[in-house]
């Protein structure tokens, strides 16, 4: 097991890696102190791994409630988010009872806004089960559902006690999956670690094939390359903000697609490659760089033609998105491999020709 | 104009307590720095005070957006705070907007929640034009809808940037709702100032007609009181609590009776001789100071006696209150006036009987 830590001052807290951790009680004892904890999961993580989870909450004589959601982004919304709070509240659970998400990104967004307003904040875990959590969503504190204009538009920044994850749990993620998981690897090491994305491009094969040293080496990077910006930046004033590469693209596909239709990462390689196009137009990056971002999401296997909802829907959806102020659409670019920057000093046409460009 | 700061290191502000302060935008504009803000206020304010506070940010080049909702706890619901985000993203505002409060409690709490949680947080002003908002709910961050199962279990700790309490807005106010600012007012006094409940006594003819002397007076030493507080403990995990005096009970009256039919306030001073007959059968405070309580809660024309739920159902009610901590209810209690405590040792019987004796 290896063990990161989130430095946030009296919310900092722990990340540990590793396998096994699903039954290791010592690990959760500490943070769960209470009688009872409330396990928001779906119904596709549930017959996994969930008796694993209450079986070592019990260990501790703790008493578990599970809350088992329909699977998929398509219910982040308020009416999925009323599901826990009535459960919350049937079982009477109060301000220290615990709420443990078990799941994907989907569930640790919605356990964690849940957790973050009832009864205005309780104790939250995360137990990161797909890739994509276990490198990204799951660390950070950010949690959101989504508004049928916009993804994520109503959350709240709200640290977890703990992140545990396990990655016996990626044996059963399907590949399509994984995959979508390696966009969020690959974008830490085009936004500030060069060697890590060297690195990638070394162990694609390895990572695909689920080599578990590779997995669990790209796994403790991506989080450590997170905890550094989240620990520098916890509301996103700045800094942070390089970890939204291809998200301001990839939501636009998302939303336009219809949440669900793409997978999360699937979008953000897309956008991410749209992002790498932009910033070529611009003379940031070089025609050789664009090429190397690009191959390596095709093969790994992630799609890298966006969908052509056509420059106006892009332009509009993404005018919704939290990267707009004041007027002005605020984009991660690149000025090199492993240097992103925040600028909002492209121009619309610019930005227009890179998504057309990036549709054929 | 007087000026007190709620301490809370980088999430520090300022109140400021005072006549015509809706009309200086030297105020607000420190605090409004976008070029737009959005404005939440209700059917019954919005006629009274909110053409002025738009002149005042038109002075400043400030487009402002006007959220009118309807009036009354009723509406403390997540269908309303839809209606906010509905117009914030329609509006295309950023994380930058700020959700400007002008209104009572439930405007305030409403509107602190959704800045609290649109696009994980935007700036927040409190423009509180009650009495009772004034005195407290307008301070120290405390924002939340209401669920079926119970009164302000969704929301957040979220702290304003600035609370404006310009006293000429309760030249308008109807005298039940002065009345029951006033339960809040005498809160203080019981809980940790005893100075000021004798004062109270002295002054409830002045207060009760409107003295401009004594009410400023009264609303500056209440937030001062609120101000302490809230620095020393600001997401209750410990001497906040003391602020709930007569809310446990308070919140059983508002659910039983149903969000509404009665004013937040009167429901707090009826709670408050519950809390306080409690406080006396246990022993802890004598007849003679039940006795002032009591007879200072009538003179400013307060329900002292409880709606007659039955006693099941008051206790059914108070299980879902957040004061409820592993199965065990924690109450505000009196070992005097002026000295609040909180304590998990009242037997269900005792409380059981002063609920019985208060529905006389």
């Amino acid at each position: 097991m290896q063990t990161l830590n989130v430095s946030l001052g009296d919310r900092s807290y722990p990340i540990r890696i590793g396998c096994g951790l699903l039954g290791r009680n010592e690990l959760l004892g500490p943070v769960v102190r209470a009688r009872k904890a409330a396990i928001v999961t779906n119904e596709t993580v549930a017959p996994l791994y969930l008796e694993r989870l209450v079986a070592t909450l019990n260990q501790s004589g703790v008493a578990a409630y599970s809350i088992v959601l329909p699977d998929g982004e398509a219910f982040k919304t308020w009416e999925t988010l009323n599901v826990i709070f009535d459960r919350l509240l049937l079982e009477h659970c109060d301000r220290r009872t615990p709420v443990i998400a078990l799941g994907g990104g989907v569930v640790g967004d919605m356990a964690g806004f849940a957790a973050a307003t009832y009864q205005r904040g309780v104790p939250f875990v995360q137990v990161p089960t797909t890739l994509l959590a276990q490198v990204d969503s799951s660390v950070g504190g950010k949690t959101a559902i989504n508004h049928p204009l916009g993804k994520n538009m109503i959350g709240a920044f709200y640290q977890p006690r703990l992140v545990l994850a396990d990655t016996d749990t990626l044996s059963t993620l399907p590949d399509q999956e994984l995959r979508a998981g390696l966009a969020e690897v690959i974008k830490y090491g085009l936004i500030r670690d060069p060697g890590f994305f060297a690195w990638i491009e070394d162990n694609a094969e390895l990572l695909l094939g689920r080599s578990p040293e590779a997995l669990a080496y790209a796994i403790h990077r991506s989080c450590r390359n997170k905890a550094e910006v989240v620990a520098a930046d916890e509301t996103e004033q700045g800094e942070r903000a390089l970890l939204n590469l291809g998200h301001t693209f990839g939501h636009a596909i998302e939303a336009g697609m219809g949440f669900g239709a793409w997978l999360h990462g699937e979008a953000v390689a897309a956008g991410t490659v749209i992002a790498a196009e932009l910033s070529c137009r611009l003379g940031w990056i070089g025609p050789a760089d664009l090429g190397r971002i690009r191959l390596l999401m095709e093969r790994v296997g992630l799609p890298v033609v966006a969908p052509d909802l056509g420059v106006e829907r892009y332009l509009a959806l993404m005018a919704h998105d939290k990267k707009v102020e004041d007027g002005r659409l605020r984009l991660i670019l690149l000025r090199g491999i492993g240097q992103g920057v925040i600028s909002d000093q492209a121009p619309v046409a610019a930005i227009g020709d890179a998504i057309l460009a990036s549709c054929r």
